[in-house]
């Protein structure tokens, strides 16, 4: 079925990514065109500083004219990795109404605008591909959206943020603080200059609105999703965690409610049990957990982010778009039917770690307990230390059961009211605690 | 494009997927029309002994006759799960004569007669889907034929088969020998009463061919692949390997060569290091590493059997080839174009633990250290242990570096021969060497 018109691609936006992607599509031309059934070729590369220098990029390809480039007429598959809102938004938009399908990494956008950009997408009978919107090279859209699309999905777990992961794990491999962390993180380019997208958690809460909007088959928009980022967690954190058996990640949860009839989304950092294949994903990896009712425990692993990794992902969905071109085919589209709605973080069930520093005299763990048995909150461990010093300073470290976020945040509240208590030193959920296969 | 008439399924087999398949075919029926954009019905069951009570299907339903079934003429899609070569083979050949898709879990099949399968799916436009094939629940053969589709991949290596990982891991954890192991392994129903073509490998084996030719573009037999399974395997070849701080592991490994101009394929047990992410999979888990050019270093995880999951990969396939008949798309075909020859087991290049019994005196060290040097096997490490016995026997526990099979075999044969050297206690292969970010 090969045709000889080759299929023209515009590629918008030629950084870390996009040069990447200029490149596989030149010296993978070959494989390229037999797995997809026609050449294709790069028919322009629009940029904002078309003199900086473009190893293995035809200058003649080049223009600073986005919106001429995709309307074209002639582009088969527009790749937009520009991100952010705009000009992306109107790029995307103009490219379908001239015909062409997109590829996009831009999970800002899809997080808020998603729906449009899908209406658009089914309107003009194209195809929208965005695998590489949420953990870079790993495979975890396409078979959310098609390999369990005969399943029921429960939850979905996952470290989807590499910047946050590499600080995490230096500050519990050397002891280090957050600072000391980001600091080495920035120098090793691991962390923008400016990284207050990925420590407070933004990146990560707009793949978690893209991950719970296929897996529930709902609209969960970046609003809906419930966020914190890492810039609180201190060493002595990490530190408790580990006295637990456990570890600090910034996790991006999607859970459907256990009657059904809601889902819940958040990003936070979490401790889980170090026995929890997620605990063992070091650096700048992602990893993500799906649990689904027929097939069970999944886990999905890989480089979450860097430029040909990230390239990689945009490839495939390139070579999908173009095979929809020459067999007349269409990918899946939005899938939102199931209309669940999105509750707030004070429903999501979830289980508390305190550490309290208390007045250290007979009684005080008891009014301590009191307070989580008057909020309904159930008690799995407390553990109670004398600081050892001469002002009589105890610490109670409380692990609860599952009860409701806003049970155990209202508990935490009443907490600091009593008077022998003299501050919370840290609260932090704790995930993860289903068994599994992996040790 | 919700359209009124039902897609109509045909299901040959319902044992333990099987079954599964049809409850979760009438359980989730609203949520397959939704994502699918028509309803699917069940019309038909072809079983061997309908007399067998099967809860919750119709027994209207229920036929033995598989070949009538298949070309009814209004079948959209034949879910074969009978497994085996026939009649599976002449039941799918015949269902794409009527013009049906096909899903099938087939693996023994696929490995001995994929390309011709392939060929009449072509010829009648038809699909054919069979993700369930290998690795069970976990989304792997899509991944590979689609997100990695504008990639290279380099090598694939897993652990497909759950009964031997199950005594493996059993071995490990208990210290038991292989035939206590498959005992337990086979009360708890994780092997079958003839385990055969689990524990000598042929089912991971043909897991191997099918995912090699997938991530190579060439077909690669049954035949082509090298398979050792693991009843040689004993309880002193694990304790060697935890002192290398290894895991013993059946694993399937896919390989291009360095130069690009052949691939290998091989199922066999080997020690990998406890830090590698396969050497955690532990019980009955599957997990795959696929390593490509651009992407980096990837892990695929989950269930690698069992009634439920595989019937979510049989569902998720399902529902793309009813996807496609709705709206006139064509998944993806048999991609053999790079038409890469597959190389013998002695080109294969990897590493060697050899663990042999000899004379203790000195000189033997030396004289052991010059065959590995006279067959070209540069050695890594190399430990000498006196037995303490009044014999005068000593151990000598050698690991070499990268070397071909072939040239490995051959300084193992020299060995055996030499008088100093009473036998070869144990050999096996070393893999999983490379650095990765998961501890």
């Amino acid at each position: 079925m090969v045709r000889t018109r080759p299929l023209k691609v515009a590629l918008l936006g030629c950084g870390v990514v996009g040069s990447q992607v200029a490149r596989l599509m030149t010296t993978h031309a070959h494989d390229l065109a037999a797995r997809i059934g026609a050449p294709v070729e790069l028919a322009g590369v629009a940029v904002r500083r078309p003199a900086r220098d473009r190893d293995g990029v035809d200058e003649a390809l080049v223009t600073t004219d986005a919106a001429g480039l995709v309307s074209r007429g002639d582009i088969d598959v527009v790749v937009e990795l520009i991100g952010g809102i705009e000009p992306a938004r109107t790029l995307i938009q103009a490219a379908f109404e001239s015909g062409a399908s997109v590829v996009t990494a831009n999970k800002a956008l899809l997080a808020q605008d998603g729906p449009a950009l899908h209406a658009a997408a089914e309107k003009h009978g194209a195809d929208l591909y965005f695998e590489a919107a949420v953990a870079g090279a790993i495979p975890l859209l396409r078979p959310l959206r098609e390999s369990l699309a005969g399943d029921k999905v429960n939850r979905v777990l996952g470290i989807v943020n590499g910047t946050t992961n590499f600080v995490l794990d230096r500050m519990e491999s050397t002891g280090a603080g957050y600072g000391e962390a980001l600091a080495e993180a920035t120098a090793l380019g691991y962390a923008e200059a400016d990284p207050t997208a990925d420590v407070e958690g933004f990146d990560a809460a707009a793949k978690a609105a893209i991950l719970a909007g296929i897996a529930f088959h709902s609209r969960v928009r970046l609003d809906d999703v419930h966020r914190e980022g890492i810039t609180e967690v201190t060493a002595a954190d990490i530190a408790g965690a580990r006295k637990l058996g456990c570890t600090v990640k910034l996790l991006a949860v999607c859970e459907r409610a256990e009657d059904g009839r809601s889902v819940t989304a958040r990003v936070h950092p979490a401790m889980i049990p170090l026995s929890h294949p997620l605990a063992g994903v070091r650096e700048a990896y992602n990893a993500v957990f799906v649990e689904a009712e027929a097939a069970g425990q999944l886990m999905f692993y890989g480089p979450g982010a860097g430029g040909a990794p990230t390239a990689s992902a945009v490839l495939g969905d390139l070579v999908a778009a173009c095979r929809n071109r020459v067999t007349g085919g269409l990918g899946p589209g939005e899938s939102a039917y199931a209309q669940l709605p999105v509750s707030p973080m004070g429903e999501v069930v979830t289980r508390y770690h305190v550490s309290l520093d208390v007045v250290d005299r007979p009684g005080v763990l008891a009014q301590c307990a009191t307070v989580f048995a008057d909020h309904g909150v159930s008690i799995e461990t407390v553990r109670q230390t004398s600081s050892g010093k001469e002002d009589g300073g105890a610490q109670v470290v409380v692990v609860t059961h599952r009860a409701t976020d806003a049970a155990l945040g209202a508990t935490v509240e009443a907490l600091r009211r009593l008077d022998t208590v003299h501050g919370v030193a840290s609260t932090m959920r704790v995930e993860g605690d289903q068994g599994t296969g992996s040790r």
